[in-house]
């Protein structure tokens, strides 16, 4: 009984901390901007800061706007990543798409052409990105991305939308991308025309969520695949670990050196301001949070000039550093 | 009295499991081979592969040519960084040099130039190595490199030499860093004259070592610069984990994010065929060795194209996948 | 009366040379091949060569397959320049295009992004000919299209035909140049849809002509703009002087520094493996051919690693020294 | 005698001319700025601005501070590369250095990275220039130097000195160039010690000359090799050809492009604010000055991003636009 009424304590300490952070990181905000260059993103207000952190046991901690919908953008390669490991085995992947990383911007082009014959650094940068979802499973647009939103839903245990003014906005403004997708044409790795890798690629960008939902994931990745609520191995434990393995190293953009340095978990970014954490359960001594390993979203739609969300970077390096969540 | 019984026997299998897969991996040293480029390391025996893991209560467990003794190289760049962060603090040095990965190889001068002003995008690439010795405490080069030997005997709890014929061979080769280092003078990252800061580095490099002695470096790195059996904390938890995120996403030169994906834990390698990992303690259900962390030190002078020792990355990843090792 | 006989007897011995020198770059020709990326190039007989030189009179020498029909290719990017400039004025022209010769190949992407905001280096690389193409005059593919073929037909007093065959092949497998378009649009250089700078680009690189023809548009270029025939200024001095200086740091490629230490005259080729070259009148002491400024049009299909005709290159070196028509 | 009358009549025209313009583009210098990471540069007055042309006949025309002493700098790249044809032969030479101009800044070392195995483009970059060095004649930096200044004598008529102070100054800060020469010995490229091949390089820039010393060296090019007043062949034709070739494609930095559209003659420029114009004869109608060639030097320290003379060029450009010298 004791146990219970300390547990719940600790639930509501937990709560109590989450909530004054984020009202501390939430001036964070005004270091970075809503992304411009998808006229649909830019309306964001700047200042929402929201987190919800998942445990093994389904118990929830949340704060701010926990609850506002906001679209996938890149966090979307993580889970078109798993689902294309998924159809085709890891090694198919990697054949069509490497997992190292680069110092170079997101949507670089320069090392396809210096790295002959150009295949993709990783599935984190748009480049590899596209590649990734040209091998979803399914022969048109809509089976392939069909493909990837059974995989989201098996997680989030919820239907998903795209958001349609994000989706034409970005359809609209996709020039560098389109770009990427002929020159993965001309240098053969693409598993379908570009402009149907293209479409797929730029709808899972659009998908709508909450920081629930990714928190959802993440949990699902922290546990090596298992989904520990449903009780249901989705994926294999390979494909989680080397998927954690590229958040680590490639999934805060060109800043994924200092996020290891100083968060210390797997995560992926996007440039609407979601980042999704995946905290794998720790084996050192002293009482932290969700020990057992965790899911973390969050959502700050200020980004910096990596594309981060400031204020949700903040916000993860003051949880990691306070419940010791580094994977290091 | 069982209790120890039964360690007694594990302790017997796992040495039977490192001598099996040391003689099954020994013969991935056909697939690479010794450093040519500096004439020294070229005579080396490529055939040879010896490992060391100790665990927190001092446990070892040994096989092949554990006892070797070979050149740091640069293995000896994680540790400079960690004496030059205890020195000037963290932030000072990261003034210096950036802790992004590349996907260059690591003697590449092209981000200095295109990255302007041109700070090292990380302490594990041969600019950014060179940047930091010249950061270490002393006036004199003689005075930084002891600073930095005193911080290797404090770990490994013996004193060490350089193998001069090494030392020699590279200083009279190193002209591609003796070109960094101009380079980085121009640019005005260095903390002292070039010429000073490349014969601390290069003398860093010729430090003879066996992998016990990387091993206990390892396990220092693994309790977050805690000495388990000295019972002496060496260096802040800080700097410990910095030093582990960055083994994570450059610590296998430009193999890092492969290294990640496949193996899953913190390592540094070096070109003489040593590779030195830092295992934190895992929280993961069942009985795996060394589940409250270890350091492991391996030698394969035999190397890949990427400067890696080809069987001692093989048997890492063996025993990583074996005792379910991944920080993932 | 003796005068015209010795000038007989010299356009005889131009003639003659001519011949030899052709039978003797014939063979270089192994040294190359034909252009392997677009199928319908591949077919050619890589052992033809041919030469047509004009002179300021009219008078023309001619040898081997001279009057085998070929596709402009790159050669077209010198006409479309000169059409771009008429319609819209040096200065407008060359805010959206520089003229720095790069070391690059010609289908290269890394300038657009390592200099921002990316204006192409040059005309005379892709990225620069298609940002060129969508500044044609001209509100739709059909009307830039003609407006450049209206220029061309004003210096050969001909007709010309697209060879669809060629335009197809080349539609079909255009994947890096439409990557370069879609690129160029999302960086604000192109004045029309990325499509349709595409087609216009494509389809004048498809126009089919004879050395006899490119030699007549050299020979206006030698004359400044000037027609001799026609006795016409079809464009103004400071664009067929700008044109010259482009073909002769940009024309080959990147070989055009070597043909102009080589050759010395100003030349584009393409890779169907024409080369047009204007040379001016020279003002040295002796008398060689053409000291009056002549245009030269070569076709040999084999071409070497740059995309330069193999033997053409080889026989216009022989005549530029014979001729002493170096520019320098 | 009328012609004599005439003659005189032009000659005081040109003198005219010549004045009024240098007193126009004086001004322009306020665009640009003395070289400021040469100590000893910084200091010169930037508006200062001279010009001195002779003609085949040793007839000059002369205006502004045509008088004042300053160093070679990137102009001495000129004369070294042919003493080094002179010493070696072209073949061997050009095995070293290629000819091709790059896009890039004049200190880069990107290409030389990126094109393996890394011969430097061209010899007006001073990658190039410092390999050029450490082949001229002699076995010592001293025998090195005395053959080029032997060289430039043969052409100016007089000795020429060292400027102590920029000597001392460049040698202190040319970290950068330091650089370059120690990665050139890695690469192999190097005919001498990198520290070397450096004294060599940095003392020939120091050498200090007037724009009457530059027009002769410019006027021995014009005749391709020939000095019209001594009436001596001081090197071949085909170096002479070579050498303007270069000038035009790389003789003006990573703006030489620009300067062969809008100016069109083959000319080097250096730091300091000179540039030497060789002005071969020409074949054009109507009477302009020095239609036989001539060697132009201009002096004005204020330099642009690229490193030329702001008012130099324009001046430059002014001359070769009213006397119609484009080689084009």
């Amino acid at each position: 009984m004791q146990g219970v009424q300390e547990t719940a304590l600790k639930q509501s300490q937990i709560q109590d901390d989450l909530e004054s952070w984020v009202d501390r990181y939430r001036e964070d905000a005004s270091k970075g901007k809503c992304a411009a260059y998808i006229p649909a993103l830019a309306k964001a207000n700047p200042e929402q800061l929201g987190i919800c952190v998942i445990g093994q046991d389904g118990s929830k901690a949340v704060a701010g706007n926990w609850e506002t919908a906001f679209t996938l953008q890149s966090i979307s390669k993580v889970i078109s990543f798993i689902a294309a490991c998924i159809h085709h085995g890891i090694s198919y992947v990697l054949q069509r798409v490497d997992v190292e990383p680069t110092g170079d911007a997101f949507d670089s082009m320069i090392r396809l052409e210096l790295h002959k014959p150009g295949r993709p650094f990783n599935p984190m940068i748009n480049a590899g990105a596209i590649t990734v979802s040209s091998l979803l499973e399914g022969d048109s647009t809509e089976d392939k991305f069909d493909s990837l939103t059974s995989l989201i839903e098996s997680m989030t245990g919820r239907q998903h939308q795209i958001n349609e003014e994000v989706y034409k906005s970005e359809w609209k403004t996709a020039h560098r991308n389109r770009a990427l997708a002929h020159y993965l044409t001309a240098t053969g790795f693409l598993g379908c025309p570009a402009e149907e890798a293209l479409e797929v690629y730029i709808r899972q960008c659009s998908i709508e969520v909450t920081t629930e939902d990714i928190a959802m994931i993440g949990l699902v990745l922290a546990h090596d695949g298992y989904h520990p609520l449903r009780q249901q191995q989705l994926f294999s434990k390979e494909i989680a670990r080397l998927t954690k393995a590229l958040m680590v190293t490639c999934g805060m953009y060109n800043a994924s050196g200092n996020f290891a340095a100083f968060v210390g978990v797997p995560a992926k970014s996007g440039v609407s301001g979601g980042i999704m954490a995946a905290v794998p359960p720790r084996g050192r001594k002293g009482e932290t949070p969700f020990g057992d390993g965790c899911g973390i979203g969050v959502y700050g739609p200020a980004i910096d000039q990596y594309g981060n969300s400031v204020a949700g970077t903040a916000l993860l390096g003051q949880i990691a550093g306070a419940w010791d969540l580094s994977i290091y």
